[in-house]
């Protein structure tokens, strides 16, 4: 299945997407939150849809899509995860997987407006591939840790460099800001990835390719991070694993680039769908 | 007010403490969650235990005491912010505020016990006063940064310093391991702490006094925590920020003590209440 969420900010409504149409399932009575994916809702869903098919309203082309799952409990990241990427930020290879937090603050829907951070000088994307927690997981073997993925999903680990890296410690600084976490189109359930750590994923901007690259050049697995994660916290349902970035960034580049108001970042990965975001410069909300 | 929540761990209830006797405040109809914080909550509360004082039933003295709130949507905690613990880290004192983000996952109530993670050789304590936001805030400046702060909470800050310092990069990594953030017992409301850059905190292992402190020793007040903070996140209503601990962490002893089975800490700020935990060996839940 895909799911999607889609309408207002703040007030989005489940839906699905099915042979590239777009479904309502307000029907189905629940938000793709921790209680979903906690009771069995993937499979609960796909029962619904099966027998409600023919009664399910078509969404609008128009409507707004929203982050494809409510706000989770956390948003954990893998940081250097891609050979080729430790290499362009002049970072060793990590011998164990980095963790950072992304504020979940930060999460909005794919084609959303990206906000440059006031007074922001360096903010830099990051396609990757992020992952959606199923069940419960603490202190999970390699062997068994795919049991715990509920679906894959891409991810702009959008973030802003002088503050991730310039002003005092710790890369939760630089990675939290409002709109920093643009999240979809969709959120693919595993049955139809074959194979995550074989996946190409992409970023343009303004129409050109920066990044290429294919989730088999992971330093860490899926398997491998979801185990490793679960020995330092407890993964509840519906919490978002994002895998790391291949190389591409803006950092990387000499001189660096950075995002200005007016780019267009364009990202995708093999089955889960394209995303575009718009950057807009600093307002008060 | 005082607030607390009690009873079994995952069904808490609420409740408040008035002339050190506990009432049940189920009938309110509300846990102390982000929607309470959001929709003044903390003034209908006092509004409703005027009017059903007498009413309130009281609550019986064996009950477990739960986190004094629902879960926070993040738990961002500020890295040495006192300049003697600075010190005693052989750390720089910070020219701007460090953060992290603590698990939320890793909540528990104040006399609950904490968990060494499994092969954990370096499990660690912090005293520190941390508080809770009342209201959304984004680009707050100093001046009016304390209207966004709902109250008070003791907070353990357990740390990991093997996984936070030995284990590639990031605190997080030892920050968030489950039972890792005992808060409590209350949430006191701002308007019974006349300054909350001038308590005293202190924490016994064992009996023995190792932390003694007060928050007069903060390199960053609480004002200039909120400010900083809300440059980089919006902090919702019902986040917590846990602002720093003083000297005399294990870490900081020569040579290092770290925490073991059987161990219990006991600790406590001005007004803040104390709290109790015992320390207990890994077991599979």
């Amino acid at each position: 299945m895909k799911l999607i969420r889609y309408g207002k900010i703040g007030a989005e409504k489940p839906g699905v997407v099915i042979d590239h149409k777009r479904y309502d399932t307000s029907a189905f009575g629940e938000d793709y939150n921790e209680a979903f994916f906690e009771h069995d809702g993937l499979n609960r869903l796909a029962k619904f849809i099966k027998e409600n098919k023919a009664n399910l309203s078509l969404i609008d082309d128009i409507e707004r899509l929203g982050c494809p799952f409510a706000r989770p409990s956390k948003i954990v990241c893998i940081g250097l995860n891609y050979a080729k990427h430790a290499k362009e930020t002049n970072a060793p290879i990590p011998k164990e997987p980095i963790i950072f937090f992304k504020s979940t603050t930060s999460v909005i829907g794919p084609n959303d407006s990206i906000m440059l951070p006031k007074d922001s000088l360096k903010t830099d994307w990051e396609v990757e591939l992020a992952f959606v927690i199923g069940k419960k997981a603490s202190y999970v073997s390699k062997e068994e840790a795919l049991d715990y993925v509920a679906g894959y999903v891409l991810h702009n680990d959008v973030s802003e460099r002088a503050f991730q890296l310039e002003r005092g410690g710790q890369w939760a600084k630089g990675k939290g800001c409002d709109t920093f976490a643009p999240l979809g189109p969709w959120l693919v359930t595993k049955d139809e990835i074959a194979n995550p750590n074989n996946l190409r994923l992409w970023l343009k901007l303004n129409g050109k390719m920066v990044q290429d690259g294919n989730t088999d050049d992971f330093i860490f697995d899926i398997a491998h991070v979801v185990s490793y994660l679960s020995e330092f916290m407890t993964l509840l349902p519906g919490d978002v694993i994002s895998t790391g970035t291949p190389h591409g960034v803006g950092l990387g580049f000499n001189p660096p680039i950075y995002l200005k108001e007016g780019d267009v970042i364009e990202l995708g990965i093999d089955g889960l769908g394209e995303a575009k975001q718009a950057v807009i410069a600093y307002a008060k909300n």
